[in-house]
């Protein structure tokens, strides 16, 4: 077979072989791998042995390797994949990761049919669903990736690139276990490039890739001024009041044009590429499309930006919280003592955690009279991910999807975090490619969990397409 | 006797006299009329009757009136007194308002003494004070007038002045069932100026009157924004935060030089007379002294303002209470849909409360943005009170204080506010001069109560003189 023959013979295989697959996606789905109650521990182990068997039928060497938690699955090509340095041809050694472990099932009795039962339903105009607890988070989305390398298995005899897995069962529950595991395993788990299938379409016909994910300063402000309670008819007017403080700290964070204020917060940003921006343009996500839903129109953020900027690759500073005085039914005419917020940094790009915290505290402390007191807490300061647009994996990965289905592939940041994925970064030292073909309509984490067959089935094709074109 | 010779016959009467004025203050003392406990209900009214035949003894007419609460005792001079005209001499007619009811006792292990038997305690350095419940509020204080008419009645067969006696049951139960009596009496009660001895000294050598009480309008502002909690990383950037909303609109409520920024805010605010002013500043009320009690030091009113205006003749804007989002242990990257604020404005002179009211409600519905919506509440819509600095009565209290005390009465605006001195102007359309004798460390309505025995001598000595002078 010469190596043009190749892909169009392993697209075949995949839509021949598509019964098969929903076959053993089944199987899978079976499993009652709830991995936050431990009640399900045995159903947890039995799915880390199903993968690892799966994957050892394709020629994978398999472990399930034990953790404090659940075990994780590792498997690596061997014999006729690429070795153990990069392929001669220059195509990347790659990690996939994904989870074998699903969300609890409550409530139980909004589902339509039993949770672990998988089935597929054909909804009005024909279009053909698998529902199940999993179908798409995340035992039917890692399968796609599975039954891309078996079809490449059976039509070459072998997978065309040096694929390490690492299929995990405690994302659901926080992955706790699993950070441990990377950093004591980092040798055998550094690879080129990671691959993620655990995120979405930009919709039912657009292909996407996360290339970024936005990171995180956690911040609590606790302002004192009086050392009590005070009656407003007795000290209103000379007495400091706390949520005056921290309504003109709060106020003064974000200029009138809607960017934040804090001295240095922009240091790091980066602007996107021309043509990324276009493409992002070209989605026509308007203001009133995306806040709709929740009953508003107006964006709230930084003017001149759009509104996908504005969600995914553009920072933010957000209050989450605030308490003070009195707050229950009725009057009561205190000036109180205290108050309290929460204060939370969505960072892109290089901003660097620490400096933004420490700018913050800085710009809080400035506002707070002499003779009040300010404490601050800390719980959270991770840094943003994202791929370069000119890696040469996403080119591919982008060109490849864009030929399965017939669209360009956009990329996307995530307004979100996958801790993991910085992990991959941080301490792996990898990139990470996100492509997922999960839909909004997925119920994910919900009653009646579903992922469209169509999805299913041209998201095995999609990673076909992906493996062979970086296997160049 | 002639004219000029009364007072002074007088006053030494109350100084011959004060061991029985101590033995009447401490028969009241003993009837545990506790107005908030229904079990007390008998003791309120042995307290009333008690009242009545005082007064009875001293030439009034009285009687003890059935509410749906605790009894009113009202009593009026007969005979000699004035009739029911003005005086001759354009003496005003009075009516002197006090109340019999007291705090309950608890915790009562912390007294050192069982709180209904009265005792006189004898200080270090020779400072006597009188120990009970009610020592000073309002017994000891309303026996200071009553004893100073028994003086006038003793000395010369009559009360100089046409009083009517206004004695409640329900005072440290919020007067509830007063307002209706009022109402209900209107004609009786209405005289042309109102008494009260329920306040206190400047400090324990500086005579004080109160002329002005603050108003209150009390609002609380409930803002919806998404129709949803949203989650930050998903919405943050796009949807607006309501927090934030509030906090601009807070932070717009005060100007940088501390004043209120709300259009027509200070309508109907008046100046102080340079006069009262420059009494005032003599006082020397610095922010240091205010404010270290209650751990601060930096006035936060108006600048250019003294500390004492602050605090009693200009008025004030303070957020008493706000929440919204995520206000438990840790961090939950929440955007809230709703958040909500208290806010209440003290007022002064004539700024009308239903202007205010709407004024501030522009104000915030300015602020709040097209897409989302702000609903209102009302709590409180009450005007301030004051007498004018002019009144002649005023002018003749304040000269008799200073003779009394050899030091200069101040006039004070009292922060919070006594409703039914509102009531008095506004239903019978009388001003009250509310003369008081008690001290800071008088523990009103805490365990040990006391009231100086020199307050209480000289409280009945100042009565004297203000009975005499308002008799012209």
């Amino acid at each position: 077979m010469t190596k043009s023959d190749v892909l169009p013979a392993v697209l075949d295989r995949v839509d021949r072989d598509l019964d098969a697959s929903l076959e053993r996606l089944f199987a899978l789905l079976r499993i009652q791998s709830v991995s936050t109650d431990p009640a399900y521990a045995a159903h947890c182990r039995e799915a880390a042995e199903h993968v690892a068997a799966d994957l050892r039928g394709i020629g994978f060497e398999t472990s399930v390797r034990p953790t404090e938690g659940h075990p994780v699955v590792v498997g690596k090509t061997t014999g006729k994949a690429m070795g153990d340095g990069k392929s001669n041809s220059g195509a990347p050694r790659v990690l996939f990761y994904g989870h074998y472990d699903v969300q609890p099932v409550d409530p139980i009795d909004l589902w339509q049919t039993p949770p672990f039962e998988p089935r597929i339903e054909t909804l009005d105009g024909g279009r053909k669903i698998i529902v199940a607890r999993g179908a798409c988070d995340d035992k039917g989305q890692a399968m796609t990736f599975v039954e891309a390398c078996r079809a490449f298995k059976a039509v070459t005899g072998s997978i065309p690139l040096d694929v390490t897995m690492l299929i995990e069962g405690e994302e659901e529950c926080g992955s706790k276990h699993l950070f441990g595991f990377v950093r004591d395993n980092a040798a055998e788990l550094r690879r080129d490039l990671a691959l993620v299938c655990d995120t979405g379409m930009w919709d039912p016909v657009t292909p996407s890739i996360t290339t970024s994910l936005r990171g995180l300063v956690y911040e609590e402000v606790r302002l004192t001024c009086a050392d009590r309670d005070l009656h407003s008819g007795l000290f209103g007017g000379a007495a400091r009041n706390p949520i005056h403080v921290l309504a003109d700290i709060i106020s003064a964070m974000h200029k009138p044009d809607g960017s934040v204020a804090i001295p240095g917060f922009y240091d790091g940003v980066r602007e996107l590429p021309a043509d990324i921006k276009a493409d992002l343009a070209g989605l026509g996500l308007t203001p009133e499309k995306f806040l709709a839903p929740i009953g508003l129109k107006i964006p709230a953020g930084e003017q001149g930006r759009m509104m996908i900027e504005q969600i995914s690759t553009r920072p933010t500073a957000e209050v989450n919280g605030i308490i003070g005085g009195y707050t229950g039914e009725g009057a009561k005419t205190v000036i109180p003592g205290k108050a309290m917020a929460k204060v939370s940094f969505r960072l892109v790009g290089a901003q660097d955690p620490d400096k933004i915290r420490k700018s913050f505290r800085d710009f809080v402390s400035a506002r707070v009279p002499a003779d009040c007191k300010v404490e601050f807490g800390n719980f959270s300061s991770a840094p943003a991910f994202d791929v370069a647009f000119d890696n040469p994996a996403l080119t591919k990965a982008r060109a490849a999807l864009a030929e399965e289905w017939g669209k360009k592939a956009v990329t996307v940041g995530a307004g979100g975090s996958i801790p993991i994925v910085g992990d991959f970064k941080t301490v792996l030292g990898m990139d990470t490619l996100m492509v997922g073909f999960a839909l909004d309509d997925d119920r994910v984490h919900s009653p009646n969990e579903k992922f469209d067959l169509k999805c299913f089935h041209k998201g095995i094709r999609s990673w076909a397409r992906i493996l062979a074109a970086l296997a160049g």
